[in-house]
């Protein structure tokens, strides 16, 4: 399959560019850009044939079978959407726009065109987790009755640009990482965050956005879930706890984008070491994705998956920002 | 100093028994139980000479100069005010009392009487955190960020009674460990949480009152704090987070009436194990307040302590009941 990468990101070339050549007859052919020396640049670093500057001139190659859009956040649903128009299959980075009503609109236009439509939520695809959520699914916890998420971390300063100044693209940590960890949790219990309360804070990188929040959820089970999301935390690592009536959970260094971390499973006063795959996550969530274009299965995470993230961390940052509970609106789908 | 026992309790006999003989010429010489048989047996016991069943009759001992209050929470504002009264000192179990106010009234009647007052909050007495509260004012966190407390445990049998079913005695999560987390960040931080939100929930144990509650806090200085409490987790243990600017402590066992635990100091990828001292936390307590009593410094937590702690608690209820962030009142002291 022919892909085209919209937007000359980060993300692309630390992660999805390699993830996607791993597969089997997959190469990236075409770049957008809206600058087109960054653009140039780019394409001539990465081997990749074609530059463009203007989204529907890339679009009208017909080579181009699949997009991976990681443009900033308010790009993503006029791309999107164009992409799908042109036939397209489409990844897309998180969150997916920035209204839930939006990303339910690209989920529908998809589903209409029928071509495959996912986010990019890369934890759902780690070997801690996938381990995690069988531990869950075995039983081996008993009933749940918990999770604390500690992804409260330092932002790298090449990434410290219109995430913490500007929320017109989408910037702040609720859009950054809440909708990372719903999506976890919700992979992990298997439903959707019902009611969240939140505190959000600018405590010193966010100027126009939060860069810190905590917040608590109540699952439709009556599970309660608390997170910890930050850019300035420098020393805390990330950390997923699992608490359980048969057993806890305690997983570290696990919220990240490579396959790291341990995972420690206690019951009463005796601990052991749990193993898990250490495959890469983007590679997983990329062939998940190729796999469902070519009709076998579905990927990794949906598009429903990214309204739902999506819906979770709107309902958060208003809480926050209202200082009431908020009951989380998963829009029309 | 002689003392004598309103409430003959579990953690009386447990604890606060064996601290108060510790102490160089201090014994306890009566005991209050509203049940006359309990009391002869309790009395029999622990060697009390002497177990009343009317609280008059006891304060009305010359003899008895401090009296130490562990009944149920919705007695302790009348027996602490008869005893202050009758010009005895006292040191009284969390929470001082049912409401804010009925706690206000306790500290202004005991500094109108020149008694000591004190609650016994037992953690800031904790070798454990007092290291901790070390690190923090010596500067070797940086600027603290973030608190996260873990304190979902399981309600050993013998004290699921009024604690799960009473709410009119003071039972549920909240008045029984909110308070403490409460009075532990503030020892930490020496500042007084000024909003809260939270949900709380009634899963298996709690049968009119909450089993366990997750809350966000927001402090003065713009630190959040985030706190999981519970009666019905069995495998999380208990622990307690500081993240700062120059370090993160990971502290686990530390929110126990023992001296146990591990400390751990983490700054990028280097972690150190931090000893503290393992003395017994409630004899430090009471050593503390019979200083007070002989003039010589405050007891390790005072009234106002008490009052503070009971607010936060109050304000977290109030969120978990109202869906709304509630900013603490701390009443008029």
């Amino acid at each position: 399959m022919k892909w085209a990468l919209i937007g000359a990101s980060t993300i692309a070339s630390q992660h999805m560019i390699s993830a996607i050549r791993a597969q089997e007859q997959n190469d990236i052919i075409a770049l957008l850009s809206s600058d087109s020396a960054r653009g140039e640049s780019y394409a001539a670093e990465h081997s990749i044939d074609r530059a463009f500057t203007d989204l529907d001139a890339l679009l009208a190659e017909p080579s181009v079978e699949a997009v991976y859009i990681s443009t900033t956040n308010e790009k993503h649903f006029p791309q999107a959407m164009k992409a799908i128009a042109a036939g397209k299959h489409v990844i897309c980075e998180k969150p997916l726009a920035m209204s839930v009503a939006d990303a339910c609109e690209m989920v529908a236009a998809a589903d209409a065109a029928q071509v495959v439509f996912a986010t990019n939520h890369h934890l759902r695809n780690a070997g801690s987790h996938l381990k995690i959520r069988e531990m869950i699914e075995q039983g081996e916890l008993g009933d749940v009755q918990a999770i604390r998420v500690g992804h409260a971390v330092y932002l790298p300063p090449n990434l410290q640009g219109w995430r913490i100044d500007n929320p017109d693209a989408g910037g702040g940590v609720i859009p950054d990482i809440v909708v990372h960890d719903a999506d976890t949790v919700r992979f992990h219990l298997q439903e959707d965050p019902e009611e969240v309360v939140a505190i959000e804070r600018s405590e010193s990188l966010g100027k126009g956005v939060e860069d810190s929040v905590m917040s608590v959820w109540r699952m439709p089970s009556g599970v309660l879930v608390q997170t910890h999301e930050g850019f300035t935390v420098q020393h805390a690592g990330t950390s997923f706890e699992v608490h359980g009536s048969e057993g806890s959970v305690f997983a570290r260094n696990v919220m990240t984008q490579r396959p790291t971390g341990e995972i420690t499973l206690r019951r009463g006063d005796t601990e052991v070491s749990v193993p898990f795959s250490t495959h890469n996550l983007y590679e997983r969530s990329v062939r998940k994705f190729v796999e469902a274009v070519n009709g076998q299965g579905a990927p990794a995470a949906s598009g429903i998956d990214g309204v739902k993230s999506l819906a979770v961390a709107t309902a958060v940052k208003t809480s926050a920002t209202t200082g009431r509970s908020v009951t989380v609106d998963y829009g029309v789908l």
